[in-house]
């Protein structure tokens, strides 16, 4: 005789945030009102602007619990909303967690799922200030509000690029679309026969597969960047990297010309998707999840750029330079002399 | 040959956030970066706190798309999350709008969805500064956070009733409850031939009907009662007055006495609840979906609360008074006597 688990619809709802206020730190002393009231209360920063941002993850379409441990959903959901304060440069303060849960959800899921966002919310000091939970027929949703703060002077908004602002890219790309590749090949080969063994592929590529599930928003790239107006424009690579250079791109009116060969794909990325014959620049620049940091600097304030890149401890490429014309392209190098192609999306309609 | 009418997963995501911006008012002063960005950013306002509060609506769980109309969809999607700011007697400022859309839903759906929204941003004041919009395979789900700002005085939390406070309901209840009912039961009259036809129910009950699609947050009772400290303690009626009661008596540690001929039942609920057999103040108080507020008042300070009804143009009816123990009841009264039995709840686990 098994004893059958528990289920979220066996608590109460006071009971399901009970279990989540047990996974947070200390509320902090600008907190005047959190959970359990109609509304969270809380003291502006002196002196800062708000920065507002809201993500949902939808099972299904962002995340698949087949592949994904609970634990990696909540922080995603969170860290994906942080990356857009970090594009902003911004810092996070406080976050509101709205959850959708099916009623078959296992209770040790729902309580893993909101410790991997608390975990990364203590991490990155933002408190848990409120939320919402309520049932769902469909797929589980997480959606979550953050709200950040930030000197006016010290924002990165997507329009502030000019012609002859080099563009750089925050740390390596691809790595994740290669994780959520090999994850849905290890479901694909298990499917069948219950939970998928990823022991072989994680062996092989685990660092995508992390990079995948557990991104790290670029917080500290991110104020640092802002604090030293380093950067002119910044976007996150939520969407990937052609993504993130044509929306700086439409929003500065500017061109912007990337070479090929400097583009900073993973390693481990790059020998997956030769394997898979991909090509890799492009799997890497449309697959999008590498919550990396695309942004613009004046060609003069590179030494200002360096001192950013140590303090951060982040490795910057500079990847190309805006234009005076409104294209976005790949510039490949050939014999005598260079090519350009349009830089395509992955996808373009709502779906 | 019918042309076949366009889906939302016709049009790039630009294109549908193209279509909510042009229903937006245009934007406050105080909005330093709106929708397009990574984040919006606001300036706050000056010597307030902030007040933050979520809410999602879940196709199949808070709506019904058989007998909701898109436009009341969206109203009610931003009036519940109203309410919420109401009863801390703050007003409201700024909202995101989080939308999991399914790929096949009308593209006029969604206009009209929206323009709800829009419609009663407007008329409150409120700004939509950004949001997020994704497809779900699921049923459709409307997650809304809103902003307001309150000076610390005027804050109603629902922890500041103490025994011998007179509780108050504003409006009426069971209307949202009974007209929710009236239009189940037209879907189910009409079940097997497409749309239903609720125009009998309509016209036999239509306010009820109208209280349930778009109800009338009480913005203007809970800033009054905020400004004015005419209130100690204040809950919105979103799970009912039952709901509200306890949770005031649990967050204030008092008990409640509500005597039960004075609960002001919308008239036509009350006369639907009667002909279907139901106990219409059970019914009433735990429906649910009213948006009225239930709040205390020290008796010292009735004709502040006068003043109060007065400006805000809302019908007041005292109904109860706080205790020391910590008992939620209904008072009855009856031959020679009273009686008091304790408040139920409609319903208690998360489902």
């Amino acid at each position: 005789m098994t004893v059958p688990s528990s289920t979220v619809s066996d608590r109460t709802e006071a009971e399901l945030v009970a279990i989540i206020e047990a996974q947070l730190a200390p509320p902090p002393a600008w907190l005047t009102i959190g959970i359990g009231d109609d509304a969270a209360v809380v003291e502006p920063a002196r002196n800062r602007l708000e920065v507002l941002t809201v993500d949902a993850l939808v099972e299904g379409v962002h995340f698949d619990r087949r592949f994904s441990p609970p634990d990696a959903i909540g922080h995603r959901a969170l860290a994906v909303n942080l990356s857009d304060i970090a594009a902003m440069g911004a810092e996070p303060r406080a976050a509101l967690l709205s959850l959708a849960l099916p009623g078959d959800l296992p209770l040790d899921d729902f309580t893993e799922m909101t410790a991997g966002f608390a975990r990364l919310a203590t991490a990155s000091r933002v408190s848990l200030v409120g939320g919402n939970l309520t049932h769902t027929p469909g797929p589980m949703m997480i959606d979550v509000t953050v709200v950040g703060t930030a000197k006016r002077r010290q924002l990165l908004p997507r329009s502030g690029a000019r012609a002859g602002d080099e563009v750089y890219v925050s740390g390596t790309v691809g790595a994740a679309a290669a994780g959520l590749a090999l994850l849905k090949q290890g479901a694909l080969a298990a499917s069948g026969s219950g939970r998928p063994s990823a022991g072989g592929v994680r062996s092989a590529a685990s660092g995508c597969i992390d990079r995948y599930l557990r991104p790290t928003p670029r917080l500290r790239l991110g104020m640092l960047l802002g604090r030293n107006r380093a950067a002119t424009a910044c976007v996150d690579l939520s969407d990937g990297l052609a993504d993130a250079a044509h929306q700086i791109a439409r929003s500065s009116d500017v061109g912007v010309i990337v070479d090929a060969e400097t583009v900073p794909i993973d390693d481990e990325a790059r020998a997956w998707f030769d394997s898979h014959a991909a090509d890799a620049l492009v799997a890497a620049a449309t697959g999008g999840d590498d919550y990396e940091l695309l942004f613009t600097v004046r060609p003069r304030l590179r030494n200002r750029l360096r001192t950013v890149a140590a303090q951060a401890g982040t490795p910057l490429t500079r990847i190309g330079v805006c234009t005076s014309d409104r294209a976005v392209v790949w510039r490949r190098r050939q014999a005598g002399g260079t090519s350009d192609e349009p830089m395509s999306l992955g996808y373009r309609h709502f779906k």
